[in-house]
């Protein structure tokens, strides 16, 4: 395996590599910010950027907001971004069901365990849907549900679902999990935006998507087709998209085993990795997953700018 | 591996088997009953079993109910018993927590995710427990939430929580797993009842103790001590109880990969399969956990009687 080059500092090396690309897939949490807090120079790095001519791909996991939601993230944190930059796992998930799943007429509805983001997707897509944020779903389980849920009563599960849709969804419960589990033995498609254990929080972590399917995965005994990074279903949607050349594209992220591997699966040309998130030198240098180059922090790209 | 022994019909082996025990485990569900049916014959096997002298333990992974509460679900169905014959999995944990766990004295509290049988168990054991049933933690999380539990806020991350005990629980919530995996990441000692993926009720299953662990599992990419079968801390625990020989012992079950596989790790001098449940006679005959003996049903042993 080889060694990344590292490029902090580098003017010369920066420049070279900055024109190998045209297209430029950015995680963003460790990469342009951390929880609330902006790293200096990633407006400026950005900038650069798209002066430059390159097209600009926020990739998220983040499953909880829609991509009109996360622009208002972005320009709430000072990052100017537009809607179509961004690429989201609820997108790609509502893409992947309404353009390459191919469902029985009578079979196209989604039971949702996730919030609004994804129901916002699933509308764009004009793909209907039930559970979700619906209030009827977010009660306590009762000796009649099991009687229905077991006779198959389709007041409680819907005949028409045909795919299951797992993601971040504040308000898991039993009752949520046991429709879902049987939606599944039923014959439904199991999909997930993403199965990222955590989720960073105040400078922590709490339960992620991939927490959320976890239950579903040990009762089922089999793991769902998951949307989002490094699930190259999610790399296929996003060209599907942009329609680029993936030699011209390279991937920017803070983990080596999600961002570096999503890039290097899907085989673009390049694949940047920075110091300001999970991933550190030792993993980038010596690790499994190896980026191309690496950086100390984004925004020491801006040394190609003199 | 050798073959079990086929013993419905055949008296004489019947006589035979039964004399080389003074005490027989039993698994319920799928053994002793199915659902809300009671098979014919239960009752009249174990009071055979109870007039030759021996001694009958029912070991359950039923988290959700107490010693206290099991007893009851038996009389309703019929079935005499009394609660020191009750060995369930919520009492087994409450033991080793109090008796075999040596928790420093600021650490000796437990966080609950689960029902009231397990209350019940560590109250009856004296360890103090914190969540469970409490309405308290039956709501959603909110922002300042995660800034309380980043911080280790005392008033929401107990102190001398030292234990986290995971069994089945209704009322699972984004707020009980947050809590639940900082709790260990801090240092508490990761429990659960049992491990069972699915729970069955009215005839199909919904989500078991297991399923409530697995976003744990996952989060925290460490499994839990379980104290239920097939788990050989119960075993420990059971025979801390009752000081029984094990080569006079036989443990009863449906299930090879559970009920005869924990028979046979715990060294019991007998294992014997019946028909009523999960298990078929292929798994029995020709799976890789095998009982010594088997029946179509428990209440051939009454074929002994004559």
């Amino acid at each position: 395996m080889t060694v990344p080059r590292y490029l902090s500092g580098d003017a010369a090396g920066i420049r070279e590599f900055l024109d190998k690309f045209d297209v430029f897939l950015f995680d963003c949490d460790g990469v342009l910010w951390s929880g609330d807090h902006v790293f200096p120079g990633t407006v400026e790095t950005l900038e650069l950027l798209r002066s430059s001519g390159k097209q600009i791909v926020f990739v998220t996991n983040n499953s909880t907001k829609s991509r009109a939601d996360y622009k208002k993230k972005l320009e709430a944190l000072g990052i100017p971004a537009t809607t179509e930059e961004i690429f989201s796992s609820s997108y790609s998930a509502s893409i992947y069901i309404s353009r390459i799943l191919d469902l029985p007429p009578n079979k196209r509805k989604v039971f949702v365990i996730g919030e609004t983001g994804i129901e916002q997707e699933l509308h764009s897509e004009n793909v209907p849907f039930i559970g979700g944020t619906d209030p009827s779903f977010r009660r306590d389980i009762n000796p009649e549900d099991y009687k229905r849920i077991a006779t198959g009563d389709e007041s409680l599960l819907d005949p028409e679902v045909g795919v299951v849709l797992v993601g971040l969804d504040f308000h898991l419960n039993y009752l949520k999990l046991s429709l879902a589990y049987h939606y599944v033995r039923r014959g439904a498609v199991f999909l997930a935006t993403n199965i990222d254990s955590t989720l960073p929080n105040s400078g922590t972590f709490f339960p992620g998507a991939g927490s959320m399917s976890a239950p579903l995965i040990f009762m089922l005994g089999k793991d769902p087709v998951s949307l989002g990074k490094p699930n190259q279903a999610m790399m296929d949607a996003i060209e599907g998209k942009f329609h680029f050349d993936r030699s011209r594209a390279c991937m920017v992220g803070d983990r080596a085993n999600t961002d570096i591997r999503f890039g290097l699966e899907g085989k673009l040309g390049g694949t940047l990795g920075v110091l300001t998130g999970v991933s550190s030198k030792e993993d980038f240098v010596n690790g499994p997953t190896r980026p191309m180059v690496y950086l100390d922090k984004l925004s020491d790209l801006l040394h190609a700018a003199r």
